[in-house]
């Protein structure tokens, strides 16, 4: 049994700029205040794609989250778009629908449900040059499968990969055989030193391609004293070691909304996004056009929103806030 | 045998910002060239004390730099203040002697040897609140010893520590019966997830200490072709995990030279650094007052100079070049 799957479904980043920084209490608002409004469920309406991030806005665990089921079901009988727009890369999309309906949301299909795990395999499909390529996989076997599957790829790598004995004879007997084609970092609990030292090496080739899932630092954990490391823990050593600048697919970064408006034509301008965070799904719905809803039922506040603007962060800063029971 | 030990006496950075970085050559000198001066063995004699980088500048591997040992040797005879400044914290300071003296140089006492290990391990033993307690150490064991028998300290957590089997239950099963006074990441070959996770869980309590031998990315290893990580892959996930800011004891940060001004009394303006890498001894020199020699028997080059003056980065330019052999 997989007592930690439950909360491995949802993958967000623990400490945000907002969290991390203590921001004097004399700074003032330098300019006018852009603080969000309320819109109502008749305004709301009017929009005609719809974007949900999962944990936090959905449901809490396995708890979904007051009268979103039924906003939900309202929209889609109604003919709008409703997409979940999730950071988690950990399980396959078939395993990610089985937990939806889990919860009580019905009717969802593949297609509804937009991950960084189903883009980066899209890009691959999308790439003739990567068709049944070898690919350095720092990842579960769940993001393996998906890769394999949709992308067509061929991942190696994954599992635990450690050198055992007092000596330091691993660095002599590194295996180059096989040089893969990109270097693919997400949530590893298997990470080791030789994966670094593989993923740094194989990146020394700038040929190489560096994709990153996520870029999460931490999962939210069954015990809030414990610190459960994410994607962004392979992503920053790989970084740091390679010294390479990669393409990361998670929110806030560009390719999950080239790839709404690419393979699902979405219009920005009717597009509102719905997230409990400011810096993935706040900026991820400001920078690309989509009208971006605070959801108040997760991890960010209105006193957050307060310190991102005081900063000047405009692009943390939603438009609105809305509630699904209002 | 250790057949690794050779190269893991040298610990610099491999990547710089300066060949990370693509400068334009359509960049203009924005000030007046600040360029280095060769300076004569006569003007560098004038000088009371000298700190040495040690490969790159002492030796390469095991071959001791030409006219590098007669230089020391002839500073010595006469009285100068010799210091060797590495940041490699993977021998006790005895493995490190018996290197020097293997090379060539013959005479060097333990006190002029000044590693981020050392440092770190006096920084324990000045505050009597660290007498005896527990430390979380990301290192090799050859950094407990160093810490344990000099610091006083108590380190545990070096040696593999990985989970197995296929369920995440770790998350379930940590153990936090010991918490630490500090958590210290450097150089660790058996990094893994379980170490991230516990590094992150202990340093959510502010209490808790977050110390940094060096943040070199990696080292200079046999083969040119693979990469070898450094402490600077433990310590960029641990930040990034963790979200704290650690003291970093190594060269190019303050420690070293605030010890130096400490324990040995030095007077910054009669002191002269030699160093082959800009971003680690040259800048150390700099921040701290010392006249910057670069040596051209290492890493960086005239070349990375003149880039590192087109970029502005005036803490990266020496003021001289050196050559023993001249």
């Amino acid at each position: 049994m997989n007592r930690a799957g439950v909360f491995l479904l949802a993958c967000v980043p623990r400490q945000t700029n907002i969290v991390r920084q203590n921001i004097s209490k004399s700074i003032r608002y330098r300019t006018a205040s852009m603080a969000p409004t309320a819109i109502s469920r008749e305004d709301v309406l009017k929009y005609d794609t719809f974007l949900f991030d999962a944990d936090g806005v959905l449901w809490t665990g396995e708890v979904p989250i007051p009268g979103a089921i039924d906003f939900v079901t309202t929209l889609m009988k109604s003919g709008k778009r409703v997409f979940i727009i999730s950071n988690n890369s950990t399980k396959t999309p078939e395993q990610y629908l089985a937990k939806i309906e889990r919860v009580g949301f019905k009717g969802l299909t593949r297609e509804q449900l937009i991950t960084p795990a189903i883009v980066l395999a899209m890009y691959f499909k999308d790439r003739p040059e990567y068709a049944g390529q070898p690919i350095y996989l720092m990842g579960v076997d769940n993001l393996k499968k998906t890769l394999d599957t949709i992308g067509g790829v061929r991942c190696f790598g994954s599992g635990p990969d450690v050198f055992s004995g007092t000596d330091q004879d691993f660095i002599y007997n590194f295996d180059m055989s096989v040089i893969p084609k990109a270097v693919v970092c997400s949530y590893d609990c298997h990470l080791s030193y030789m994966k670094i030292m593989k993923a740094a090496t194989f990146l020394k080739r700038e040929e190489v391609e560096f994709l990153v899932t996520n870029e999460d630092y931490t999962f939210p954990g069954p015990n809030p004293k414990i610190v459960v490391p994410g994607a962004g823990a392979v992503s920053s050593t790989v970084r740091a070691v390679s010294g390479r600048t990669p393409t990361v697919f998670g929110k806030p970064h560009k390719p999950i909304g080239d790839y709404l408006k690419k393979h699902h034509h979405i219009d920005p301008s009717k597009t509102v996004m719905f997230g409990d965070r400011l810096d993935t799904d706040i900026q991820f719905a400001n920078d690309n056009g989509f009208t971006s809803c605070l959801m108040l039922t997760g991890v960010n506040t209105l006193d957050d929103v307060k310190k991102a603007e005081q900063r000047g962060e405009k692009r943390l800063v939603p438009k609105h806030t809305f509630s699904f029971s209002h």
